[in-house]
């Protein structure tokens, strides 16, 4: 260990791999599916394989990404803890019957872990989206992809939330993250985007194994690219029709600096728009699809390095710190 | 006109734009929105600017390609003509209204011309599709917005059907092509596509402008991709789930000659499956989003040179050859 101080964290013995949260990113659906079939074809029931989940299926039946709400919202404590009415839509009842399967949320009894699979038609790579950057297992998972994908670009996004505000499904989990890959158009599948998604789930599962199995993983860095805000497009004040498009030099460069007086939009009617804003920022989920609705045009974060300790496992259930 | 016959054909004083017949395929919304816009601020309302419409308002407003049916497939003569059910589809409905306003289809009544605006997921460029290889006006606007567009891959696509059996709402027309352009999620606008449709549309604006005055253009040679076939994703025999994504090799390489043996498909478990056609053949709609419910992975065509003859304008209601 050199002296360095390594973080024992509790095995992780349940996993789970959830794909179809939203019903048209279909890498995750399909990659799911894959693994549901490999896993009936050897017949291969042994205790350390994750639980494998087909969040939504009924907007997957439709390749939609939600039926009524949107299914990934609707996993903040609030939400889960309402009363549920009659007419409740069919993902909250689903959200409800997700908690109790992995969950329940904030319990001793949910699953250790949860990887969402999902994709983007930003042109955002693989990336890591959790609520915390402090959560050495999921950093460590993601430094781990890096190391083994050499070829891929990744990066790690923290949506700063408590995780009681924290409503996605990955937040059910102990630990848990979004792993978002793009560009891929909704509908779609490509077999780059889905053979990525497989290789860093596989990668993940890997390191689970190693970590559960008693390897001392070091310590090091993750750079860490924290939301700072959401820009909408520029509307129409009656209509709200957006009346411009990501401009043409930001398209595509998601997470490359954005710096005050860049370019920002293009008007239909062909003028430039820059950027406002007083601090240079790294722009990411760049004209995402589902977030038109949403009044997303693009997120700005913020980037800084981030130290991780070596970790361990231990078979307690809480961390302890050795030497 | 060095001894050139020149076809004359009759003046195109009625013309049509349309987007948003699939209501997700944005670039063709916002286009037409832009159109209509300007003009009102313009107060022009001049008899020689082109019929502008948005074709499935309601699918437009949900974003979506349909609301219950396939707009653009509902102009066939027997679509048209059926008798009207009381619960007849939305789109269904929709098309009576367009073939009034813009048709009736066939009958002397009928618009010169209609461009029908549509985005692909598919790596297309810019492609017009048309029922026919000898429509002059529309292989000689091709050619002008190729001579125009010298950086836009373009491409005439030929589906050989006879005018009854023609279904799209460009069919409507006595001359009609719908104007492709790719790739671009649907649900999202991408300025590059845009501007690219945007001055697709201006140069065919002025072509015909032009051709209207009187001008005399010189024939000469289009490349034409005529279909030959469709061909389906591998499926699951029981469930008709895809057990394949289009093979990384071909993907985006739409027009690109596809040769027996050639990587065509790759599992879900990562074999690939070759082509095993017998003829060489150009793919394109390699991957497109709204295909895979109609069982279409990707289209085959054959290309040949056709030969097209210089044309002029008159003002007879019927073609004239002219030495």
């Amino acid at each position: 260990m050199d002296g360095q101080e390594a973080v024992c964290l509790p095995k992780l013995s349940r996993v789970a791999v959830c794909g179809g949260t939203h019903g048209n990113e279909l890498s995750g659906v399909y990659l799911v599916k894959e693994m549901m079939k490999s896993r009936k074809e050897e017949d291969n029931e042994s205790g350390s394989q994750p639980v494998l989940v087909l969040s939504n299926p009924r907007a997957t039946k439709k390749c939609l990404r939600y039926t009524e709400v949107d299914l990934n919202r609707c996993f903040s404590r609030d939400a889960l803890n309402s009363p549920l009415l009659d007419i409740a839509p069919y993902e909250v009842l689903r959200s409800r019957e997700l908690d109790a399967l992995l969950g329940p949320k904030g319990s001793p009894y949910s699953v250790d872990l949860v990887c969402d699979l999902h994709n983007t038609t930003s042109n955002m790579g693989l990336c890591f989206i959790a609520y915390s950057d402090s959560d050495w297992i999921s950093m460590h998972i993601f430094k781990h992809l890096k190391r083994c994908m050499p070829d891929i670009p990744m990066r790690y996004i923290h949506f700063d939330l408590p995780q009681d505000e924290s409503y996605s499904l990955d937040s059910v989990g102990k630990h848990g993250f979004a792993m978002e890959i793009g560009p891929q158009p909704h509908g779609v599948v490509r077999s780059n985007i889905y053979t990525t998604m497989k290789c860093g789930v596989q990668h993940m599962l890997d390191w689970i194994h190693l970590f559960n199995s008693g390897r001392v993983f070091e310590g090091g860095f993750v750079d860490v690219f924290t939301l700072v805000k959401h820009l909408d497009y520029p509307r129409d004040c009656s209509t709200l029709d957006i009346i411009a498009a990501i401009h043409p030099q930001l398209q595509d460069r998601d997470f490359c600096l954005l710096n005050p007086g860049d370019p920002l939009f293009q008007t239909f009617s062909g003028e430039t728009m820059p950027y406002n804003g007083t601090e240079s920022l790294h722009p990411f989920f760049i004209n995402e699809c589902a977030y038109y609705e949403k009044g997303i045009a693009l997120s700005l974060s913020r980037l800084r390095r981030v130290k991780i300790p070596a970790v361990c496992a231990t078979s307690e259930q809480h961390a302890v710190i050795v030497t």
